[in-house]
């Protein structure tokens, strides 16, 4: 029996929960779901038609079909013998595990291409788990780490599963027993401070759990990444998480005030973090994106907020990506009435919005009828190939909100933006948790998607999106890949000289032998072009192993060895040897 | 000739500008000045009353003063032959200094008992520069690093010499040629990014010089932190610096985006910093806080703000500190209006904020005459050794201002707050910049003052103060001083779980021998006070060589050799001997 508990009602591979899923009726997409509220149980009649049109540029035949590999090639567990009787001392035998499957589902994250594809598709990883441990308290994985430094053992922490910079990936090479430290019992609340809206919290608990529990007692943490319903709060540290509220309550360094992080050579501490103050260099400063390379963070200490009042949500449609890209460079200066989340999809991202609708032939009428009854006549002139839609959260007193609503509204008029609504704008966030489930529902019809962020400057958004997708043009040439490579992008993030961009790209392999090395290929491309036209290596996902080749460009010699000493300092037999960034 | 080109204007050893100081004429204090607006050659009757009856206890004795010892004890330079021979290679005659005056003010800071008391009324430093350089581009940084690598010698880097936490001490065992790096040459704003709305900036530019030139470009750093006259860009980094238009603007490390950090070993460098991005642990962070222990930071990516079009100042009048502290908790959650700075002095700052106006007899008379104008019937009730002011500065647009402004005396009307009008808003950040002044003045008449500050979380703040307070009187008691201790504090800064919390302190040491070694003891145990009860060590100050000894309070054990590790990698034969913080 396994004894990963969630397992029970996620996935062991691909994204998600077990009863959500797209399937095809009646030669109809239907997305199949007890939960995303008015989506669920629907027919998407236009889906289909969509990705024909966007990607395979052929009729679907859904009888070719790439199935699952049921047989997992999972080599036999190579056991520290003297670790293990350890362990088996201080741990229950229902927290450690030799079975098969939870060993395989704790050796790999979420990237398609590595990971995912490998797994389901080639039942094959480059290496697997010997062991999973699931420690309940603190005290516990002191004492893992404390015998894996004693007996040589490598240590991988694991949060959600949800990585997608390959940061789970195993080192193919390693040659010791590997552990893999599951943190989720560990996700208790274990105490609210009301008086100074702190709370503090086992770093296991997943974002979904915490927003449940936090609200129970009045508070939000507002920290909501697009993977936030399996991701948790020690892997948010591990990695410079970024939530979509951001404006409101800030990014994972900006909730979090301390933690607790313990590595080979003990815990590393500084009295708590009063939000800020002077004590020379801080040592938690530098611990935020470790990336699983040192130690275990078990407890943080978070920021909390009292829950608004009101939560809205809205919606402007603008005739280009040009016009809302500049009212939201102008939107960003505004402190006094940003709303919690902005987001500007392009054109394609906008239609594929319109095909996931239920009902309706295609989406050109779909649009048109969602949108005649209010302004059909303003956006007369709206080119439907060209316009782009922006959603907006706004939490907080009712005051407040409908503040931020009319001036956020009145400077998108400024820029030829037309309120389009709240239900599209709540559609539009319902939507960002389907897209893994869309690219898991499209792998077995020969097609590979995955995501793709960076930080740009203001300036050059316009530059990396365009050679972004000019190198994809070129490399689907290259590679002689069928039907058309979709490529679409929002911005998700606003700071004061940049933005972060999310990039979706999706290619269809029919007829390749190895569709997802070609797009792992590609990616590295794209990254490249990334980088060269001024973006960041990552505004979010991490390093991992999926962009260590990269790290060359953006640190230099004294930075790695300066990080390689921190490294040594606190963990110099390399126990955490998950090689992750700079590391290994 | 002295080459220190600030030495025409600054003095050299005491705070400010050598054309603003107070003196007793005709036994009332003048504040001679040509500049700071309102207050410049004003005379100013109640301030002798007002110190007697809350320091001296005792009518001032005008004549008893306390002299400037003229002759300064200033051993002979000690040269490093091989070094100065290259150096003179590289750099011009007039940017090396061996004259008394260059070095001896390049030996100390501005901590009140360590350094100015020392270095006016003694005469005498613990160790004093062998030479002082100016470098003027960041190639001769690189250089005279270089050459100190190569042949030992120990760098001090400075900036605006107006440390207070002792960070410009040298350290009295140092064996080796101690050499002064003034950066106050390398002052340029070398480009302007309007698009992004940065700025690259050496780091040798004062504050303001700095808002001065980009001014004219129509911009604003917004960083205004008290010593911002004299202080410089690369000092604010070294030290986490905090401006009181942090609300809006941010603390500095949310203001530079990158910086170069030139080390023994080289440049330590990250691809330039896009406000936020994932790329693992980063270097950046960490050098943050270096206070002269690693390298020298000499160019830096600033974030800039077109200039507001409005700037508005605001008071209001609590009927006590307490309904002034919770209008802040509260207020400190409202991001929709929050004024750029809110600062909510103590009665007893208040009354001396009454003792520096010109004209009228006593401050109890002044106030009634500034009120009562407007709302004597208001604040009847409110007793005058009580109240409290809030003081607010707003900048924006006009209808933004006035929304802000609208909003938060609003919310201050709950808490019984009374508004006091825009001059004397303005009039309480205007003393701030005098605060200083006024230390140097009651030197000789044998009083001593400082101030202290620190982060506290919200509900701790009253604790410390009235603990602080308690162990002030104690000490007082305990070193038999005469007169009475002024202990005074406003908070500053607000944050989501804590406050800044900004003491002064004033001590009469009239016929004691070494008043400024009393203060000093005295001080180390205030600040023991504030830890034990929850403070942090410093909220902006720094912890140099004043704080030293409580930062194992602060860090733990592997937390200190990890960032050892990180000073060993960077500066192995420690050339930045200076020693503060956990080094040395």
């Amino acid at each position: 029996m396994p004894k990963t508990k969630d397992l029970l009602y996620k996935y062991p591979h691909r994204w998600g929960f077990k009863d959500s899923k797209f399937v095809v009726e009646n030669g109809k997409v239907v997305f199949k779901s007890s939960r995303y509220e008015i989506l669920a149980n629907q027919v998407l009649p236009s889906l289909i038609p969509f990705i024909e049109n966007e990607l395979l540029g052929e009729k679907l035949d859904v009888n070719d079909t790439l199935e699952d590999n049921p047989k997992k090639i999972i080599p036999a567990s190579f056991r520290n013998k003297p670790f293990i009787a350890k362990v088996t001392k201080e741990l229950k035998q229902e927290q450690i595990s030799f079975e098969d499957l939870d060993r395989f589902c704790h050796s790999h994250g979420q990237t398609t291409t590595d990971e995912v594809f490998k797994a389901i598709y080639r039942g094959k990883l480059q290496r697997v788990v010997d062991v999973v441990l699931f420690p309940e308290n603190e005290k516990q994985v002191k004492k893992i780490i404390e015998f894996a430094q004693k007996h040589n053992v490598c240590l991988v922490p694991y949060g959600g599963g949800t990585s997608v910079s390959s940061a789970l990936l195993l080192p193919r090479k390693e040659k010791r027993m590997i552990v893999s430290v599951d943190m989720r019992r560990m996700n208790k609340i274990l105490w609210v401070d009301e008086e100074n809206a702190l709370a503090r919290i086992q770093t296991g608990i997943t974002g979904l759990e915490l927003e449940e529990a936090l609200e129970k007692r009045g508070f939000t943490m507002g920290h909501e990444p697009d993977s936030m319903e399996f991701s948790t709060l020690g892997g948010w540290i591990s990695t410079n998480a970024s939530g979509m509220k951001r404006n409101q309550y800030g990014n994972i360094e900006d909730i979090v005030q301390s933690f607790n992080f313990i590595t080979p050579k003990g815990e590393v501490r500084q009295t708590d973090f009063l939000d800020r103050y002077s004590i020379g260099m801080q040592p938690r400063s530098i611990l935020f994106g470790s990336e699983g390379n040192l130690g275990i963070i078990t407890e943080a200490t978070v920021r909390i907020c009292a829950l608004p009042k009101v939560k809205k949500y809205a919606s402007v449609m603008f005739p280009n990506f040009k016009k809302g890209f500049f009212f939201l460079k102008e939107l960003s200066k505004k402190h006094s009435y940003i709303p919690a989340s902005v987001r500007l999809v392009d054109n394609r991202q906008f239609r594929l919005g319109y095909a996931i609708r239920p009902s309706a032939r295609d989406w050109k009428e779909k649009l048109v009828g969602a949108l005649k009854k209010f302004f059909i006549t303003k956006i007369k002139g709206f080119d439907p190939n060209e316009m782009c839609l922006l959603t907006l959260v706004m939490e907080g007193e009712e005051k407040e909100v409908d503040y931020q609503k009319n001036k956020t509204i009145g400077l998108a008029k400024k820029y030829s933006g037309v309120s389009a609504g709240a239900a599209n704008g709540k559609r539009g966030y319902l939507l960002t948790n389907l897209i893994a489930y869309i690219r898991d529902f499209l792998f077995k019809y020969h097609c590979i998607g995955e995501t793709l962020e960076t930080t740009s400057p203001w300036d050059k958004v316009e530059s990396i999106c365009h050679k972004t997708e000019q190198e994809l043009l070129r490399q689907h040439k290259k590679f002689n890949l069928p039907g058309k490579p979709f490529f679409s992008y929002r911005v998700t993030q606003l700071y004061h000289a940049s933005v972060c961009i999310y990039f979706t790209v999706g290619l269809y392999g029919k007829g390749k032998k190895n569709p997802e090395d070609i797009y792992s290929k590609i990616e590295k491309s794209l990254r490249q072009v990334i980088l060269d036209e001024g973006g960041a290596l990552s505004h979010h996902h991490g390093v991992g192993k999926l962009r260590k080749e990269f790290m060359n460009q953006v640190l230099n010699q004294n930075s790695k060895e300066m990080l390689k000493e921190v490294k040594k300092s606190l963990d110099p037999k390399n126990i955490f040897g998950i090689s992750n960034n700079i590391f290994g």
